[in-house]
Order: structure tokens, then sequence, then C-alpha cells
């Protein structure tokens, strides 16, 4: 069995439930089959089994080394980078005629999620590439598409996304990077950018920075921020790599985790004068000017649930290296047996190991499902044939994606977490690697918008986005779920009644704290929100896994029914606590003052 | 102002409240005064700020290394544990006649929570040799307290606990370690002990190695388990150092965190022979044979005390950092100002971040209170004057001893986690000392007993001594503070009803669970009744520190009452969640199996 996920488990999500391979029915897929997904998530375990997982704590144990401005790495990580280019993995979701395999996005990521539970540190190289592909596909020009990301699909090129800078950190609107423009219709760009992974290195012959940067004549704000294509080395018209360009590694910076990726600072024209050349790096506009932003955030909910896939893989791996241990670990014996004579149990036997195992599981797997439901929604958007059913699609997503981010990032923590515990003394060391998940997850709450922001997203603007189309959408849907739970009757119809009456109370919560018309005060609990907000949700797809497997024999079967008790038992009171607190307009934060502390 | 620890709060908890210089009435502290106490407190602030803290991360990315048998520390090491022996501080709790101190407890507690705020590693061999020092002055004879108690007080010995083995980890009863005796009275042991912190390192003349074993005739289990003592080097009658005994390092332990302490794999008795003479490691018992465990639990509730501490410590520096950072960091505007060409502001400034810094302050201030009430029932215990207030502190700790060390091992790396978070992508980084701490606290809730273990502790064993004579005075003594607040009314009157109604559920609770005439049962959510008394207990702690500050004015005491809001009004919930869980007689990871998962 592997540790890194499990494939049944995919597959129930896949097929059973999300009924993945009916997206063949498409034309974008006619040509897939289950057969072909099946295959290339088969192509995905292999390798990272096989050449991801071996190196993952070298990776942590070598993190790169800043030399003489570049960053060294060790060599298993081109070795592996290579074989996912070469396998074509790069553009597994782009078109064909890109030279991609024009996989769903479902399948896409389930299929990268192999290599985030393997390895976060070297995937993230591939991962950052493709995002980045995505950005110039979505927004580039046909040129740009030609000179930049074709050679990004086969791994020639990677890429990056260069927001954050040392002074503005998660305020974009504070953007200070400038970017001047030159008679030949390119821009010079000035200025330092931070946490830029996969910001150097030697993996690949050139690295393709997309760059967030004002025009001199930009308004204020993020309504001023202009996106440009930056590259490493400039490209000449046969798409050849030429001279370096004036970006220069500036340092790298060193985390708690995720240690197997550069992070960078990276420095934009700040290169040495030559005669008779301006300084700056030389970069072109892509877009519009000014609509930067958007661009970026047109592709934030794949990349935001792409943070929450990556949280739930390191939790999921790690539930699996805690299981096989709790199973093979003799440990005690049962607090009623009193005889020291009799031989130790093995871990798993006891309740309170069995409790933790249980929490992980109904965390991982309800993570799993709720981030490829997010996939599926992705699939719909772009190639749902009905434009009312894409327009649903790209609303739900909208809703659910800050709830895809931070759920995982949350709960998949508290999985490592759980995971080190059932392990003991021994999950504390690096002769494990499940501290080294722990680790390496505790950067998913924090990177691609913080909790705090994502609660901001989901109260602040997504629960009113279109008059709260998006939350009666996604009242709707669950209240669908819950209707044919009632109709079958028996847990199921119990489940149903526990997620109904937290949707009555999202409605009522949402209603209240946006009738307050005190928007500082509506604000000030959005993380309660959020945290309310995502177990009920979380609990819905639980009902929706239960519903699945229905009244199937079998251990997995029973392990799904098992781990949707726990959810709802353990887990769904948590809801009312939230509600409670949202409703009674507490204002203990907001009241507290910086000298009280 | 300090970020290790706050010296106002660690006043306002010995004097304000816990009136540790009405302790100077009793003989043995006749000699100290509050003058002599705040001396001590300000001679562990000075010697923890100026040379603990300065090495803790240095120590950190150089951890012990493994050399031809023996483990190289940086010297920062050794510079800071002789200063610390040379201020007497080993001795800083002992009778005058060793050459100690004779401070209270809990002035001593709150002395070393200054160390253990700056380094845990670094304190750790002091500390450890106080605990075994403890030990061997309650159980040793007093010609094994001249040979190894006075050396240990000065500094020239350390001492370790040697109590985990691999194949055995917390199961005690597993122990396999054996003792042969020899004619002269003297004792052989053979085995190997794991995650023996301190068990070998060149910062004393000697290691005094305290470790459980078996001799020939005990029966199995627990009650088979006898205590020696075994020095890395025989101490001649005179005093000095002789030949290396029979104690060989195996190997270091490579922890997530923790790194500044030696984590041996020790061997004993696995020497080669040399002609003519028995191998084995030479050691004498202390106290009585098959005692052992009796005498290692005798210090129980004083280690596990110091591990709650030790846990408050890391989340008390690192909330302290963590709002330095706030308070200093502009970042973002108010979610209700839409003018980017506005300054930004500090980051406190959010509710969300006041909500994290607030979440921390009530974490560790209710712990850092919690476990100095602790230090407090060991002082009565020993010193009160009336044998019925000592037996009445002993019952009041044993009860309270898993809370106070699970509950702040549990949410002080809560604290780190959200300190972390406050300080978002540079939190995850090492150029900030946070990451650390997180990762050091997470060795809390593991060492010195589990959660697992502790929850068993509580509802097994604890909640039902003396027929529930400790419920009863937990209780008892939780209501007499409600009374008082019941009697002033206004807000304290609102929180003790809360305790109230925690006390009456935890009453009933515990009578429900003990009534199933199922101890399996009864137990396989113990960690539930944990999580759930302990924040009953916490809230207790919250209000007896809110009738303390009543209404006097300042930013302290509007701090503190701002803090106990916060915990009563978003921690305390949680409480009927729990009960209400355990009141179902929820079996879902009971009747989970291991084929399901």
């Amino acid at each position: 069995m592997s540790l890194l996920l499990s494939r049944r488990d995919l597959e129930f999500l896949l097929y059973d439930w999300l009924k993945i391979d009916g997206l063949t029915a498409r034309p974008r897929y006619a040509e897939h089959s289950r057969e072909t997904f099946t295959a290339a998530l088969a192509l995905c375990e292999t390798l990272a089994t096989d050449h991801f997982a071996p190196h993952n704590r070298l990776g942590d144990e070598n993190e790169p080394v800043f030399e003489n401005g570049r960053a060294r790495i060790i060599p298993e990580v081109k070795a592996a980078t290579d074989l996912f280019s070469e396998a074509g993995l790069i553009a597994a979701g782009a078109d064909f005629d890109l030279g991609g395999m024009q996989l769903p996005q479902t399948i896409v990521q389930a299929g990268l999620a192999w290599f985030q539970a393997a390895n976060v540190g070297t995937a993230a190289y591939p991962f950052l590439t493709i995002a980045a592909a995505n950005l110039l596909i979505a927004h580039g020009s046909p040129a740009q598409i030609d000179r930049y990301v074709r050679p990004m699909m086969t791994g020639r090129f990677f890429g990056t996304m260069c927001l954050t800078e040392p002074q503005a950190g998660s305020s974009l609107s504070d953007v200070r990077t400038r970017a001047e423009p030159q008679p030949d219709g390119s821009w010079r760009l000035f200025g330092s950018k931070c946490y830029i992974s996969g910001g150097e290195h030697d993996l690949s012959e050139n690295i393709v920075h997309l760059v967030l940067a004002r025009t001199p004549d930009a308004p204020p704000g993020v309504k001023g921020i202009s996106l440009f294509v930056v590259p490493k080395r400039l490209v000449e018209d046969d798409g050849s790599c030429g001279a370096r360009n004036d970006v220069a590694l500036a340092g790298l910076i060193h985390k708690m985790g995720y240690r197997g990726v550069t992070s960078t600072i990276l420095n934009f024209g700040e290169g040495a004068h030559r005669p008779g050349e301006k300084a700056g790096a030389i970069g072109w506009l892509v877009g519009e000017r000014h609509r930067g932003l958007a661009c970026m955030f047109h592709m934030m909910n794949e990349a935001r649930v792409g943070v929450g896939l990556g949280s739930t893989a390191l939790g999921y791996t790690g539930y699996l290296h805690a299981l096989d241990y709790a199973r093979t670990r003799p440990q005690g014996r049962s607090p009623v047996n009193k005889d020291p004579t009799s031989p130790q149990v093995a871990l798993i036997e006891h309740a309170d190991i069995r409790r933790m195992l249980l929490a992980q599981k109904s965390y991982v797997e309800g993570s799993l499902a709720l981030n490829l439901y997010c996939g599926r929604l992705l699939d719909d958007e772009r190639t749902a044939e009905d434009p009312a059913d894409r327009a649903r699609a790209t609303l739900l997503l909208d809703m659910l994606t800050p709830i895809a981010k931070s759920w995982p990032a949350q709960w998949c923590v508290e999985a490592n977490s759980l995971a080190i515990q059932v392990m003991g003394g021994y999950g504390y060391t690096r002769d494990y690697p499940v501290e080294q998940f722990y680790r390496d997850n505790r950067l998913n709450p924090i990177h691609e918008g913080t909790h705090g922001i994502q609660a901001i997203d989901l109260l602040g603007r997504k629960a009113v986005m279109q008059g709260g189309a998006g939350l009666r959408l996604l009242a709707d849907v669950m209240r669908q779920t819950c209707a044919r739970a009632t109709h079958i009757g028996g847990e199921p119809a119990i489940f149903a009644s526990q997620v109904e009456s937290g949707i009555a109370r999202m409605e009522a919560t949402t209603a209240r704290l946006h009738g307050l018309g005190d928007p500082e005060r509506t604000l000030a609990n959005a993380w309660t929100y959020l945290e309310a907000v995502g177990h009920l949700v979380v609990g819905w797809i639980w009902l929706e896994q239960r519903l699945t497997v229905g009244n199937a024999t079998g251990d997995f079967e029973d392990g799904k029914r098992q781990a949707a008790r726990y959810f709802f038992r353990w887990e769904m009171p948590r809801i009312d606590v939230g509600f409670d607190l949202l409703d009674s307009l507490d204002d203990t934060p907001l009241a507290m003052r910086d000298a009280w502390f």
C-alpha cells in the first residue's frame, strides 16, 4: 500500500462520486476515457513514488545554498523535474495544440497531489511553472505564448509568480516595483520581490518571471498594478536564450519547512550601469495595463485550490505514515488488562490512537473530496455545454475557494500534528517523515492569502457578491444533498438534519452580520465565520461521500461510514459554537487596545 | 520590555494573587522576604536574557554531534550552564544545609521559567540535574546524597532520568533493563535506554544517571521496577571521579526541535569484557527494591508541572515576539478604508490580528497562572503548618497535575502557531524565533506522559481516587471562587455562572462515565474529558485573575479583564461540546476497526 495517497480513495472520489469519466462526453475530452485518466494517475503515482519521495528528506536537510549569486540545489531535484517534464506532465491540462494532454483539471489535480504528497519542495518548481504558463495562456498575446509558454510546456523554461514585496507583505495595494515604458514597446522594471519560490535555479534553461509592477501613469492601490513577463534570460526571435536580464538573486530565505524549493529575494533593475545601456530588467506587459491584479486573480481560484490540495496531500501522507506505524508498533496494553506478562498490543488497539487516526482520516479525506469537487467545478466552468452551467460553476467555485484553500490548510496541519502524536517520541524525530510534513504544511495557512485574508474574502466579498447569489447557490446545492439523504432515511437523514441546521444558521448569521451597517464590526470575527462555514461545507462533503458508499459492504465502505460518523459526531458540533459567537456580535478582539496587551 | 516573559504579570500572579510573600511566615522560609524573592527572580531574568537567549538559535542550528562516542556541543552552552551553577540556581529550592537557597517552589518555578523562555535546550541540562537531585534527596540514602547530590548542587555533576527503552516507549511496564546483584551490595546493569536528554556531554565532571531496571527476583510489570543510581564515572570515597563506568553513548537522536540538548541512546553494560572483570554498568539501588516507579512518580507532579511550565514559557515568549512585531510592522489598511494612498497601519490595528494576540494572551497567561498555582500547592504540600492543609494540597495537586501538564502543552503550542500566523511569511522563516518556539514546544505534548496518558490518568485515576475526593475538592475550590464572584456581581458573576455550569457538567459526566460498568468504554474518550475539564479549570483560573484585578484602573488591568472576557466568550463554550460528546457515550473511535482505515 502506498504511504503517499490512497489510490482506492482517489478512484472512489473521481469515478464513484464525481463521475469524472462522464467528462469524456464533452468535446474537449472526447479523446479521453477512464483508461487514459487512470493511466495518467498511475504515471503520477509511479514518478512521485520512485523519483520525488526518495529525496524528500534529503532536500529538507540540504536546502538550496546561495553561492556567487546563484542557488546551488541537490542534483536529485533536477533529475526528478526532468522526468516530470519529459513525461509531459507540465502540459497535462494544456491544449493538444500546445503539446498538452488536455486532461480535465480534476484529473490533473489528483495527479499532482501525488507529487505534493511525495515532495512539496521539488514539486514546487514544475507546479509554479504550470501556474505561470496558465496565466500566460489566459492573458498573454499569441506571441508571448509562443515565446514563453511553449518552452515552459516541455520544461525548457520554468516560471515564477512575483507578487510580494518586503514592505508590502500581503498588502498588494502597496506594491512599489515600477515599470518604465521604452520606445520599442518593452518596459524596464525596478524593484525588489521576496518569497519568490523557484526564483533562481539551474533546473531549466530559463526562468519566466511574472511580475506585478506599477507604470508611471498608474493610479494608486490595486487598480494601478500591471503584469509583466520578465525572463531571466532574454529570448531571441528564434526561441534561443540570449543575454542575462537584469534580475538578480539578492538572497535566499530560510524557512521552517518547504525547504526543498528556493525561496528567493529578487532584485529587478539593480544591476550596474553599463556604458550606453540603461539599467532595468527588461519586461513586456501581459494583458491590459493596470489590469495586472485582475489577471492574477483570474487564476487565483485554481492557485488557492492548489494550495488546499497541497495541504491535503501532506495531511494524507502523514496520516498513512501514522497508520502504518500504529499497526506495526507494539505498545502497552488495554487499560482493562492488568496482566503485564501478556504481550503488548499494537498501538492501533488503543481507542485514543484510533481517535487520532480517525480524526486524520476525516480531515484528509474530507479535504481531498472538497478539493477535487472544486477541480470538477473548474472543469465545468471551462467545458460545461450549457453556459448557465458554466456560470453556476464559476459562482459556486468563487464561493468555495476560500474554504477549499483554508480548511485543508488548517485541519491538515492538525492532521500532521496528530500523526506526530500517534507516533510519540519517534514522530518527533527526524528519523520519521511526519515532523517534516508538519513543518512543510505550516506554510499553507500563510501563502496565497492568509487565513485572515481568506476569511475576509469569504464573509466580506463572496457571501454578498451578486446580492448573495453565491451563498444562495451553495445553500441550494447543500440542501439538494440533504434532500436525497432525508429521502433515504436512517443515518444519512440524521447527518442531513445537522447540515440543514448549519445551513440555516449560516444564512441567518450572514444576514445578521451584513445587516449591521458597521462593516468593521461585520468583518471583525470573519475568521470564526470561515471556520464555521468551513466545517459545514466539509460536513456536507462527508454526507456526499456517505451517500456515495450507501450500504455497500466492504472495509473501505465501513471506513468511509465510520469517518463520516466521526465528522458528524465529533466535528459538526463546533459549528454552533462558532455561529453563537458570531450572532452575539462579540467585540472582544475589536475592542482590545494596543496598550492593554 | 523583555520579550521572554512579563515581569509585571509574574509579580501580579505571585504577590497580588498567590500571596507568595505570605510564605515567609513559615519556618522554612523565615529568612526570606519579598525582596529576596524578587532578587532571585531578577537574577534569573538577567542570566536568562544575557546568557541563555543569545545562543538559542545557534544551539538549534548546531545540534550536538556524535564524535568518537562523545557529544560535541557548542561552547556557549557550557558558558551558560556554568553561570547558572555558579549563581547557585541548581540549589535554588534545596535546603540551606545542602548549600541551597531554600526558596519556595513557586519562586523556583517562576525563576526557571525565564530560562525556559530563553533557551529550552541549554536550560534542560541544569533542569534535569535539579530533577535528579530532588529524586535522590527524597529517596536516596544519606551517603548517596553526600556522594551525588552535593556535587550536583554546585554543578560539578549533572543528572539524567533514564526511563524509556526502545521497545517499551510509554509502557514502563515493559522496561527490560536488568540489574544483577553483586556481593559488595552494588549492582551491574545491562540494557539500553533512549530519549535520554543530557545523557552525554562535557558540561560537568560527571553525569549521574537515575535508571529504572529490573532485579532478577522482580515481579512482572511496573511493580518489579527498581531505581538505580549509575554514574558516568565512578565516584571515589573522597568525592573525586575515578574510572569510566560501563555506560556508553550509542547514538544521538535528531529531533524536530529542542535541538540544543543532547537526546541520547545509552547502552548500559555493553562494554567489552576486560580480563578478570565482569561487564555491566555499576549502580546502586535507590530506595526500596521494586519501588522504583513509586520513587519516580513521587517526583512526577513536580516534573509534569515543570513540563507544563516549559510549554507556557515557550508560548509566552512567542506571544511577546508576535506582539512586538504586530506593533511595529506596517501592513495594509482597515477593511473600511478604501484609500490606497493613506499610510499603512500597524498589523495590530487589524481585528483578526488582535484576536490572535488575545488568544495567545489568554492561553499563556492562563497557563502561567495554573502552573504557578500548582507551584503554590507544592509549597503547601511541603510546608503548610496544618497537616490537613498539606494533605489537601497533595490531593488538589494530584488532581490538577495532568491538566497543568497537558493544557499548556496543547494550547501554548497553539499560541506558538498563532504567533507564526500573526507574523505571516516572516514568522515562517528562521530569521525570526517563533518558528523555533513552535518546533521546540511540540515536544511537550509527548514527553513526561503523552496527552493520551494524562487523559487516562485524569479520568481513570485522579477523578475517582479516594472515592472521588480529589474531584470533590477541585469542585469545592472552584465553587468558592464562584461564590466570591457572584457576591461581587457584574461581569465576574456572569463568568462565575459559566464556571458553575461547567462544574456541574464535570460532576455529572464523571459519574455517568464511571457508572457504566465498562471500563474500556469509560476511558475511550478520556482525551475529550481532559480537554473539557482543562478548559473549565483554566476558566476558573481566569476568574481568579479577574477577581484579583477587580476594578483597578490601568492598562495592565484592562488587559487582564479583556483577556478574561476573551476566555469566557471564545473558549469556555468549547466545554459543552466536550461534555455533550462524553455524555452521549460516543463509541466512534472505540468501534473503529483496523481494517476499515
